[in-house]
């Protein structure tokens, strides 16, 4: 069931947090994502946090204080609880009502009434934290346009297996390895053996890339041996945030037959580190994707009506690009690519439905990610390797630097938003990683 | 470090406790494998116990007797704990202390001092729970003949792909779905497409297959960005365990290209409850498979003189089957196969270092599977895959009915143990689960 848009949802609806009525902020009043943080300054423990323009509404200080009392005592208690788990396990209907309460809370005439500098706190003053506890990573491979030209590369008579149109395919990453936006990446080592080499060799990988996807959190889970339909995949969603799965393509290139990728890939996956409710999207929804005339049809499990008119989610991604000699030279970073998640061909109950239709179980807090968000046109792709056709044609950046894949210093920043006329801006915040290497 | 052979290994110890000292158990006093249990007829939460002939030694109720007041304060604590993770993370010293102990303890001349009834409880009356918390869950293909067997029956020409000898070929499992021995196993639903079909079709698996591998357990962690050297990798390695990766080959040979198994095996994984520790194997190591002539060395990385020598371990593997109509008949399991583990082709210490080689984090608790044991010789493969030939040449059970691949009402056992002329042996108990469809 997708919800109806209501008021939290009113375009003119203005906070009492000024830097949340600037016109380009990506947290609004009407977005109100949730994350986690711990105060640099202080040795408490991590606590939730609500983005509200340059601050963050701390929520266990709103529970003290007395500020959710309208809320369930038990939603209350999740609120001020040390990740999002507790929340995300209480349903759909809890986030609702959460949503409902934080944005009367924050709405320009409730200030009077607020001990403000005691509930706020400013962005800067804090570091980010993973939003939850993430028992399985499993990770798609939702966008028909990156499997074509991912394919392309390394089947050209052949780029697209014939089970795609049925099956949206998925594997299984590594939850260990999961971190939050600002973490260094460690470029890594493994075996990698080109072409024109008899044996492989180990060292560092040559051929870094990155990949934008966008990541949804289970919130509700099901038990093992019992699917979740199609009809109700969307009550078990959380909520939303971008995925960076960093991939060594040296060592996928040698290592993924027969079973996947593995070391490419479990090295590192950075998460952006904040939670967009599916309840705030409500205004972007949008219908899947067209399947183009002779695909067939889904199957009956993987079909609802609802989600074939409102499954979609109307959803820019940008990746942009700073290298050490940009930043070097005071300069800002550059735009590589920009896409669409509404051009996914599996939308996110889709994914779900499948995940869970041999009865595997997912338990609250699981992360699911999207697989690499590529669309059909020039500039839509969401990784170096489609970007640079596997490095032979590498991009300029703005320094005259060339890359085919990613250089020690380069800093990846993933950005995603919503917008539409009438509806005010829904951002997604940064998802960001620099490339290091150690010897 | 391999350790060397110590006073618990003797194999003339002997124990008070009865059951201990028959010829044919799993769990004598040089075996001591720890597991967690919960007593049927009580609500305390779950606790750790250590196998001992047809009993179970109550850790917690040691600790509380003050029976373990020789150990440090933290390793009795772990001891008290509700999973084995607190132990697993004190790593090999503590372990190599707690086994000292407990053997001490459970030897024949120690009786008379200890309240027997209070700290042992008959297998009979508990509940045998997984034995840790498992954060991500990691699948091998380490034995060749496996890789093989199965290669042949989808590539005849090509059997063995190049990377095999160079690379622990592995992928990242389903850690939600791990369920302990005795788990009733819902035959998984997918889609399917037979060779003469056009398009796949959703449904029940009609090739159902069980894979017989041995699991180990991550002791002590390492962090993201520090690889384990091969050299410290066995001081990472808690202990083993029996493993059924249970597997449909019909929804797998449709999903699997180009990102490995997924819905194929996520269903369930069934384990047995008891971790035989790496210091109860000291007697049983044995040297590292040797490559036939011809095939590459291990890479630097995954070479020490060490593993070479000692890397192996002489553990034989079973699977034995009960269909419905053999249990109503009231007939014993049927053995289908038996192997030798020192028969794969990458050690664990190699499947560890290889893991962490990238700087991928493992965490206390993460479980290693080795893929299917399958040997060279005939009745040594590990899955019905192999055994029939893709189910062409089905497997006659004592009842005359014949298998393909897995019926309903199907129980699958999987049994372990080392043996060595002047040792007691040591076994790894069972690791069951039968098959049921659910409509």
């Amino acid at each position: 069931m997708i919800r109806p848009i209501d008021a939290t949802h009113d375009p003119n609806l203005r906070s009492w947090v000024e830097s949340a009525n600037q016109k380009d902020t990506d947290f609004p009043i009407q977005n109100l994502p949730l994350g986690v943080f711990r105060r640099r300054d202080s040795i408490d423990s991590s606590r939730i946090g609500v983005a509200i323009g340059d601050r963050i509404l701390d929520l266990s200080l709103c529970v003290e204080a007395g500020l959710l009392e309208e809320l369930p005592g038990k939603l209350q208690e999740a609120c001020a609880a040390t990740n999002l788990n507790p929340l995300m396990a209480m349903g759909s209907e809890a986030s609702l009502a959460l949503r409902r309460c934080l944005s009367a809370l924050l709405r320009y005439d409730t200030q009077k009434s607020l001990p403000e500098r005691e509930i706020l706190v400013s962005m800067s003053d804090v570091e980010l934290l993973l939003p939850a506890e993430i028992g399985d990573y499993t990770d798609f491979y939702a966008s028909i346009f990156h499997a074509t030209n991912v394919g392309k590369l390394f089947r050209p008579d052949n780029p697209l297996l014939p089970n795609y149109k049925y099956v949206p395919i998925a594997y299984h990453g590594r939850a260990s390895s999961i971190v939050p936006s600002g973490t260094f990446i460690n470029r890594p080592k493994g075996q990698r053996k080109r072409p024109d080499e008899t044996a492989p060799s180990f060292g560092s990988s040559r051929l870094l890339d990155y990949e934008m996807e966008v990541g949804f959190f289970v919130g509700t889970g099901n038990k093992l041996g019992q699917p979740i339909p199609i009809d109700n995949a969307e009550e078990h969603i959380f909520g939303l945030c971008l995925v960076n799965d960093w991939s060594a393509r040296d060592i996928q290139a040698w290592e993924y037959q027969p079973l996947g990728p593995f070391l490419a890939k479990n090295f590192a996956t950075t998460i952006s580190p904040w939670v967009v409710t599916l309840e705030a999207l409500v205004p972007f929804r949008c219908s899947a994707f067209s399947r183009p005339q002779g695909d067939p049809p889904p199957l009956p499990y993987l079909f609802s009506r609802q989600d074939a008119s409102l499954g979609g989610i109307d959803l820019t991604v940008e990746v942009w690009l700073l290298s050490a000699q940009m930043r070097e030279a005071g300069m800002e970073s550059f735009c590589l690519s920009r896409a669409s998640f509404a051009q996914m061909y599996w939308t996110l109950a889709q994914m779900l439905a499948h995940h869970s239709s041999n009865g595997c179980n997912l338990r609250t807090g699981d992360l699911l990610a999207s697989g690499t968000v590529s669309g059909a046109e020039e500039g839509s792709q969401g990784s170096l390797l489609e970007l640079t056709q596997r490095g032979s044609q590498p991009i300029q950046l703005p320094t005259g630097e060339k890359r085919g894949f990613l250089s020690d210093g380069d800093e990846v920043i993933l950005r995603g938003y919503c917008e539409k006329e009438g509806y005010a801006r829904v951002g997604f915040g940064e998802c960001r990683g620099t490339v290091l290497s150690v010897e």
